[in-house]
Formats: C-alpha cells, structure tokens, sequence
C-alpha cells in the first residue's frame, strides 16, 4: 500500500501558450494504491463522494495512466485505486492530469520505479487523451517532473525541465463558472498575425532569461499573451479588471491558467501572491463569481510519494 | 585619433526570426576617427576606394550613427571618419550595423564614454532605417554588445544581453548572389498558422535554455524555423542540399543569415565549422555561384576600440 500526491498545475502561462506549464506545491491529487493478485486495475473508490467521475478504469485519468505504464513495462500487474479528488474539475489547474501524475509516481514506486518521471510523462499524456480529447503534456508533464516544464515539441516528443532559479509563488484563484475546454480552443484563430507570433517569441525568449538569470523584472515584463489571451478574454468576467488588481497587489504577472476559467497569479513573496489572489477574488465578487483562492510556492518538485 | 572595430553579425538565426542575433569575432568593418573644430561629421574616406557607399554623413551608416549619437549628448563636436568597409553590402552579414556600430564606439570613446554600449544601440538603429528602411536592431545590438542579443520588444525597446555559457564556433558563408533586403521581406505571409507560432515558441524556449544551461543537443533541436525559412528557400540556390551538408559535417545547426542570402552554420569546434563552411561552399560552386566563407567563434565582445 502506498500513498502518492501529485500537484496542481499552471500550463500555457501567457507567453508559453501551448509549450510551457509549472507545478504549484499544493493543491493537488492523492492516490492510495494497494497490489492485487486480479491481474485488474480497479478504481475502488473516488473521495470526497460527491465528486462525478466515472470508477472505470478505462474512463479515469488515474486507471487509463496505470494501465498505460503497466502495459509499457509489459506487465500483468493487477492494483486497486483509491482516488482522493481535491482539485476542481474543469477548472484549468492540471485537476485530470494530477490524478493521473500521482497514480503513476506510486505505481511506478510499487513496481521498483522502472521508469523515470520523465519518461511517466507518455503515459499522463494518454489519460489526458481520454480525459480531454487530446494528449497536450502541459500540464501532466510540470505535476509529474515539478517546477517550470517547456513542451519543445510533440512529434518527437521533447519535454525539458527548465533550470529555473527564480523563486515564485502563485496564487490560483478558481471561480464557480463553467468553461469547457473546447469552447476555450474553439475560439483560437487557425491564423495569427506574423508581428504576433514574433511578439511571442520574443516574449517566451525572454520569459526563459527572466526564469534562468534570474531576471525578474525582465520575467515580468515577459508575461504577455498575444496570441490566446485576447479570443479567452470573453470567457472570465472583469477579466481586465483581474490583471489590473494583480498588478496593483505588485503581482510578477498574472493571466488565465490553462484553458481557463481559474486565473495564476505570480508573486516574489507570499505576501504579493495572497494580496493578488485576494484582489482578484474581490473582482469576481463584484462580478456575482463565487470563488476559492490557492497560494502556494512554485514547487521545483511534482508529484511524491506520501507514505 | 582612434580606430573602431565592429564585428559581423547573423541575425535571425532560424527560430529566432526577427528577435535574435550573435556577433561574430570577425570579420568587421573599421572606423577611423578625428575630431575637427568645423562642427561637422565628415566621411572623408572609405576603403577600399571600390566600394560604393555614399561619403555623405546623412546616408552613411557610420554617419547617421555618430550624428544621432552628437544630437543625443547635446554636442556640435566635429568628426572626420574614415572608414574601411571589410564587410560585403547587403550579404546579411550585418554590413550596415557593423559600420555604426563602430562608428558609435569610436565617438562615444572619444566624447568620454558618455552613454553604455546598450545606449549606444538606438543611434545604430537610426542608421539601420536609412540603410534598410526599418530601425531594426537584431544586427546592431549584437554587433554594439557583443554574444548572442535578444530584441524582446521594441515598443518600448527592450533589448536584453543572453548569458550564454555555449562556446560556439560559426561559418559565414557570402555567395555572390544578389539578394535586397526588401525581396526577402516581400515572400512573408501576413499571417501564420497559429501552430507554426507555437511551434516557434517552443523552439525559441528550448534555443534559450541550451544556451544558457548550457544544452547543446537540445539547442540543436531547436535551431529550426517554421516562419520565415520555408518562404525564403527559394533566393538560395541549393539550400536544402546545404542544411544536409551543414549536417553531414556535424553542425548544431544552420540556416540563412539576416535575410540572406549569407548562410550561417553552427559548430562546437572551429574544425566542424570550417568542415561546414567548405560543404556549403561546395554546394554553392555545384550551383555555379562563387563564395566566400568566414569562420569564427562567437564572441562575448562586440565593437571594440583597436588603438
């Protein structure tokens, strides 16, 4: 028996659209994980009780990322699941992925850690696949591997911890609205204009330098969206109001986590994240949006074993 | 009296389109100056007596430069300036920058070092508008400040020095093929699929963290360009043939110079540049097109004073 925690995560992170997400220390997922002699993987329980989500293997993250591992070490291996869901569903904080991160950090530890995290990072991908339509890594590979995570690429498959030594903390505030996924891709152009795209670039270049140096003023100055932001503003009330608020709380940066609807904000101390993830909060208050605020550090570990 | 060296430079360099740029050691353009009492910046030569660039300081790059430079510290100081044109005009080497960029280094040296090398570049970029038609800055940062130079905004301008720990070596290779600025711009969309953008995003991160860890294979993966290249292919005569054979010697990576029709290849040793140098020279000559190659590394000094 073995228990396995996975973090929450921030993926697309303005500039980094599509390549880049980090792991928050907490919240996040937890699994229990117990051997069985079925050859099964079974999904025995979900915590708390009234979460909806389906206990086949085959249609939960944490099952669909078992079997996929279990497979690829060609093993018969049966085990049971106990899913603790702490995270929101649906909310853009990495809630699919971290199930899936954590049942593979224990599976993998039960089974004499025949894989590295980096290369656990496939098998996430492939609850994602199920979970959300396709396989992205951005926010599965940051909760397995911790701290900043760059997508280089798909095709081949290129993740690369990045060596950042910026010290950060994050608030993630998640408000009680509804956004699905594809409705927040369905509204992105297939074409960008090319001062946007070099925009970018130079953007995520210089978000790089800001992480490494550290530069966190250049890492500030860095974290603009050109290309997603604008078609996602729609989608989050007061959503000009909220950058606004973070910055006057003296926020690093700030911006729509994911696909949205929960907004990250980037603090160099707690105090700045809370006061930001407070702030914001208050926007959505005016808005009619209930919400709850995460603060945590930017955590250069992911996933973990418990006990 | 004083002599200025300012260094070659490549600017682009594949997914660094239109934000990035490294400076050669050499070769360069030279710059000889004399303050007079006419209150007048002066081209009283250029060498070799061949080359055909306007004596008249407010077409010269070296001229233009030292004049914005004069008005900008508030002085009616005079200047003769002979300047030796080492580079080949519109090759994409950088050959207008590296003028003011030795230029700038000069006056300010001899007007007591009034504003920094990165204060300097403005005045070059002043220079670049009349030689190009734009104040681009990726040819002229390099050359002012030495290593690889990020253009991450220019509205405000923010141009920001990478601490690269790669030791780089780099073959320039000039064919006599005439190739405007203006044409090379003339091929490129006005927009781009959004999945190229992000394609170029996660390129240009990985491009930055290989350079800065250092990382080679994963800056090697990275040297691609989604952008721009694919449009410019066509003003090379045998450029797939050359990024194969630029390959074949064990370059990092390779690809068109500024907008040509120079082509640059990256290697970790002067052997492997000078091997790549030659190949591509080689497919030129197949071609029936005569080149020049340079071989030198990268260098962390840009302009520089001679005596």
């Amino acid at each position: 028996m073995i228990t396995a925690f996975a973090p929450a995560t921030v993926s697309n992170v303005n500039c980094g659209f599509d390549v880049l997400g980090f792991a928050m220390e907490g919240p996040g997922d937890e699994v229990q994980l117990a051997l069985n002699d079925l050859q099964e993987v079974r999904i025995t329980k979900i915590l708390p009780e009234t979460v909806k989500l389906s206990t086949d293997p085959m249609k939960n993250t944490a099952g669909v990322a078992i079997r996929s591992y279990l497979k690829a070490i060609d093993s018969s291996q049966g085990v049971d699941v106990v899913l603790t869901k702490n995270l929101p569903l649906g909310s853009g904080m990495g809630s699919s992925g971290a199930s899936a991160a954590a049942a593979l950090i224990g599976i993998n530890k039960l089974m004499g850690n025949k894989l590295s995290n980096e290369e656990l990072v496939p098998h996430a991908m492939e609850a994602e696949r199920i979970a959300c339509g396709s396989a992205h890594a951005d926010n599965v590979a940051p909760s397995i591997m911790g701290g900043f995570v760059l997508v280089r690429s798909y095709h081949p498959l290129d993740i690369v911890k990045i060596p950042s030594k910026a010290n950060l903390w994050c608030a993630l505030v998640h408000p009680q609205i509804e956004l699905r996924t594809e409705d927040s891709r369905k509204v992105l152009p297939e074409k960008v204009e090319i001062k946007k795209a070099i925009s970018q670039t130079g953007n995520i270049a210089g978000l790089m330098i800001g992480l490494m140096k550290p530069d966190l003023p250049l890492l500030s100055r860095s974290l603009v969206d050109e290309i997603a932001e604008p078609h996602r503003i729609q989608f989050i009330p007061g959503y000009l109001e909220i950058k606004k608020q973070a910055k006057a709380a003296g926020a690093t940066g700030s911006g729509i986590s994911g696909s949205g609807p929960s907004i990250f904000a980037l603090g160099e101390t707690r105090e700045v994240a809370e006061q930001a993830g407070e702030r914001i909060q208050s926007v959505f208050k005016v808005n009619n949006v209930t919400s709850e605020v995460y603060v945590s550090p930017i955590s250069d570990v992911g996933a973990r074993i418990l006990n």
